[in-house]
């Protein structure tokens, strides 16, 4: 049946749209569940992300942009636990006027994410909203028992690693708000492109999944703004990191940005979705865990040593403590 | 951190009102994710359920209510599947006017849901939304492996049951629309109580999945009109029935109403929000099943039987056939 306007139904736009991008413990979307079989002698790690048009993504983003945005951040989450997926199921709400042509691409880019990620699409539920387009995903994925890697592990004596750059989306959405501003003059066309997909398409860091679980005594995912993901890793363990703002690694155009503003650190450092991850390495292993993010390609930075100082963090600038509030600080 | 207007912040909230309610595998919400240890020897049931204030609930519904109804959908989905509940997650995009009131009451309805139908939370995400309060459900349950009751086991030969009664939310709704209908006067306080608590409470069918378990050939929970959710569960298979609408199990709010307006059995033959459970039973293991569900308390109706015919329903009132269009029909 149609909704009376042309637009296919619920049932139609699932079979046409999301069925085939099902993966086998989906059913072909024609059960009112999917039925997954645990692999033997794992745990399931699982994490929610909702998405919402306006907020968490600028509404004429391209559909398979915003798809793969949906699916990868919690794929980040699973990474960050050392888990590799098993699956995804997607609430969507539509808004009223949405279109046949937006959601065949928003499908098509979602089924490349899921199978760029190894993450089969399970099922879900469609709905209509009179609100903004809202999307959820609930992401499974798989550890060997006993063997997520929490966020609650650090030790005072552990390294603290991050992976890849950081402030890249950051700076990349400042960039889509205005982009005439005058340290965005300073930055090449290829700067400001990377910069503006970074701020699209987050890169969850599964290639990262091995060296976590034989490494990490604790990690999480950088979505909130490094500072402030810090601290909270800092105080879920009860340990105390100082770390020198002159350690968090840049990109290029990163650099060349704050070069030309200075004040942009701080929003690199505080911004968010960076889904880089955050892990902290006991002394022994840490040898151990550069040498195999390393030949994964990952680049990963020592940024701070964990100690028994007062749960959270303190930040330096040239060696002199930076303000910081509840995870974005004041000024410099 | 307060969203500086005195309201808390996601974590605050999270770790006043939803941690108390997580069950062990939620890690009490302090990870980015959960960790289930799968029972060995089971598959997994996965299900979500988008639910939008204004859409499947009315915004001035008792918050208690809202959070019972998100998961007990859920709930309904899961029995109808055979599974045990494992625990569910909650995406939760809050508007801008949400109180901290609300979402306590809420919290603590969604903690008694949650109680109720041992389905213990595990985790989710809390997003700010400009539209409506949007809640999405995605819930975990086990079956021995292999024994999920799928939708599209019926076979020619089989009996169609039906649990419980239906009709009572779809009328409940139109009570609540129009509470001065004229057959609504021809109801009791109690008879109106009854079908306004049925419409706010979905009741999932948990207590039928030894039964389903034991014999259901096939099995759906009915949630978008019996008469369109048999249709559809005839579809899936390639197999047909043929039901007498005086078949339909009423409940007494339900005949007085029909007896008022007769055109009220289309209302509750199509209308939806039942929760009921639908399942097909060889012939053989008819009796047992009857035995097994009467045992529990429950009572299960024979709707129909499931014939080689063309596949779908047919559908007779007074022994001619009733034109029905796609999941409704036209009119008696």
């Amino acid at each position: 049946m149609s909704a009376g306007d042309g637009r296919p139904s619920e049932d139609d736009l699932i079979a046409r749209w999301f069925a085939p991008i099902a993966g086998p413990a989906g059913l072909a979307l024609k059960d009112d569940a999917a039925c997954l079989t645990p692999p033997p002698g794992h745990d399931l790690v699982l994490t929610a992300d909702a998405l919402v048009a306006g907020v968490h993504f600028f509404p004429d983003d391209p559909p398979a942009s915003i798809a793969r945005k949906a699916l990868d951040v919690n794929l980040s989450d699973l990474a960050a636990k050392g888990a590799e997926p098993a699956g995804f199921l997607l609430s969507l709400a539509l808004p009223p006027d949405w279109q046949p042509d937006w959601l065949e691409a928003f499908a098509s880019g979602l089924g490349q994410a899921a199978g760029a990620g190894r993450c089969p699409l399970l099922g879900g539920d469609t709905v209509k909203t009179p609100g903004p387009l809202t999307l959820s995903v609930t992401a499974l994925g798989s550890v060997p028992t006993g063997r997520m890697v929490a966020r609650t592990g650090a030790r005072p004596g552990d390294a603290v690693y991050v992976s890849g750059t950081i402030g890249d989306a950051a700076l990349g959405l400042k960039l889509r708000q205005a982009p005439d501003a005058a340290w965005a003059a300073a930055l090449s066309a290829g700067d400001r492109d990377h910069l503006l997909d970074r701020f699209l398409h987050p890169r969850p860091r599964q290639a990262l999944v091995p060296a976590l679980r034989a490494a990490a005594s604790g990690a999480m995912d950088v979505s909130d703004g490094l500072l402030g993901d810090l601290a909270k890793m800092m105080r879920a363990s009860g340990t105390h990191a100082t770390l020198d703002l002159d350690a968090v690694p840049l990109s290029g155009a990163a650099r060349r940005a704050v070069a030309a503003d200075p004040d942009l650190l701080a929003v690199a450092a505080t911004g968010g979705d960076d889904y880089e991850i955050l892990a902290t390495v006991p002394a022994a292993a840490a040898a151990a865990f550069e040498t195999a993010a390393l030949q994964t390609g990952m680049a990963v930075t020592r940024l701070a040593m964990v100690t028994a100082g007062p749960a959270g963090i303190m930040v330096l600038r040239n060696g002199k403590p930076v303000p910081i509030g509840a995870g974005s600080y004041s000024h410099f």
